[in-house]
């Protein structure tokens, strides 16, 4: 027998999603948003803040790896990566992979995210012990307007893992928090941020695109499948000062990262580029790739 | 104010999908399935057969476009098309936008969807009127059974555009229905089929793909993202007896299909054979590309 219990999502007021739910293992309301996760049935534990999904065990892998290796796969030789949110531990776990990395900054407004993975998803969250890991709980938007006017070195890889543009995530999406972003990251610098969903969110997804296109002089979405987002296609932004995302590819990398990949490879990265039409239509004035 | 009816499908007991219903146009049940047209409000028109979502008027040309010119694309000179399912017409309106198409069949099983959808589904089932098309209710499984036997010219392409492999679409993922397809395809011919979801049917999109493995020398699958399908992703196999599905690629063929696509591109064409690893390890022995 199944248990009845499910945990849904209403998206855009017309379609919801309703994942099957065996137990609560945390809830609770925190300064900046309520964070619950549950262990469900056939999608692994889940994360929700405010109600919305922000991974399950089941698919984490494909967002995570995706927003990691994109990057590090075309820059040539990155040292040093900043993730702005990704409390969740997965983005990170991902890019110290990567043995190149010397250092990798976390700036995650909310402890709670960070407490409740640690203790519930350490599928994700093992990555807190890591030697190379700096975990800061701070508001991302002032550490890169803080960290633009020292002296500390600039950042080869920014990656943007942030929520939905509501509540604490939606100054993450303007153009101020972006040039600075773009002062933060070395001459060769790229930075790739979670771009919402194609089919969803088409006026925010264009507002990121145009912001990028604005301060970067390569500037694409990347598309890939997230099985328990709405719709299932969800995009990243990339921006970058310059390397291009597919003639900079630099495939012999695949080989250094050990224990492989459950998503990514040489064909994904290349194919996630590709943009069907409809997208085009919503964002194509604003690519320059 | 919105209504608070939704339409729900559940899926493999542990997720549903639920999309918000303005008014319910049509519900019948036949001697086949149920059928069900609702208005939705954000989705269009929606049509469900036994309560699982066929299409959507808002994604529909996704999956109908992918399905038709993929392969449409790849043969160099295809005349004669056979579309197995596809009631719904939106299948056989792709295949006859290709100027040079000379016949395509159509075999639909159930009268009701056909009926239903010229009613109330005008975007797809618009095709039905079409000088070139010959639409026949009846068995699929028995159609490709009789017609090798006869000497009648054979088909370039075959597209079986069916529903999940329950009911009365079971026999349609068997090895014996695509021996009787490989008989009924030219020396040349191609066949593209409903390939269900590399996460939610991993069993099933084995089984299909081993047994196009087993009869054709060219064997693979290629996704796409369907908006209103369980996780979004989605497949379909395809099989050829002489044609590479990237090699054999003529892009310059769209501009020879009027009013343009809303999905389908030149690089979406490319793209959606890359596999992510995780299908790869499911179904990779069974591919010959």
């Amino acid at each position: 027998m199944h248990s009845d219990l499910w945990v849904k999502e209403v998206i855009d007021e017309n379609f919801a999603a309703s994942f099957r739910v065996e137990r609560t293992l945390f809830s609770a309301k925190g300064p900046f948003q309520t964070v619950d996760i549950v262990e469900t049935k056939g999608h692994g534990r889940m994360l929700l803040n405010d109600g919305m999904v922000m991974l399950s065990e089941r698919d984490e892998h494909v967002y995570h790896e995706m927003m990691a290796h994109v990057p590090l796969m075309v820059h040539p030789n990155p040292k040093r990566v900043l993730v702005i949110g990704g409390g969740d531990g997965g983005t990170a776990r991902e890019v110290l992979r990567h043995p190149q990395i010397e250092k990798c900054v976390m700036v995650e407004i909310d402890q709670l995210v960070v407490d409740a993975c640690k203790e519930h998803i350490p599928q994700t969250a093992s990555v807190f012990g890591h030697p190379k890991l700096e975990l800061i709980i701070g508001d991302g938007v002032d550490y890169v307007a803080q960290y633009k006017k020292g002296r500390d070195q600039k950042f080869d890889v920014i990656l943007v893992d942030s929520t939905d543009p509501v509540g604490p995530a939606q100054p993450l999406f303007g153009p101020e928090f972006y040039q600075n972003i773009y002062d933060c990251l070395a001459d060769d610098g790229i930075v790739v941020s979670q771009g919402e969903s194609p089919y969803y969110h088409q006026e925010m997804q264009r507002t990121l695109i145009k912001i990028i296109w604005e301060k970067f002089p390569v500037a694409t979405l990347l598309n890939f499948h997230n099985m328990t987002y709405p719709g299932g296609l969800w995009s990243f932004s990339f921006g970058s000062k310059k390397y291009h995302p597919e003639r900079d590819f630099r495939p012999s990398g695949l080989a250094t990262i050990k224990g492989g990949f459950r998503y990514y490879n040489e064909n994904v990265h290349r194919a996630c580029f590709a943009l069907p039409n409809f997208q085009l239509e919503n964002v194509g004035q604003f690519l320059k790739i």
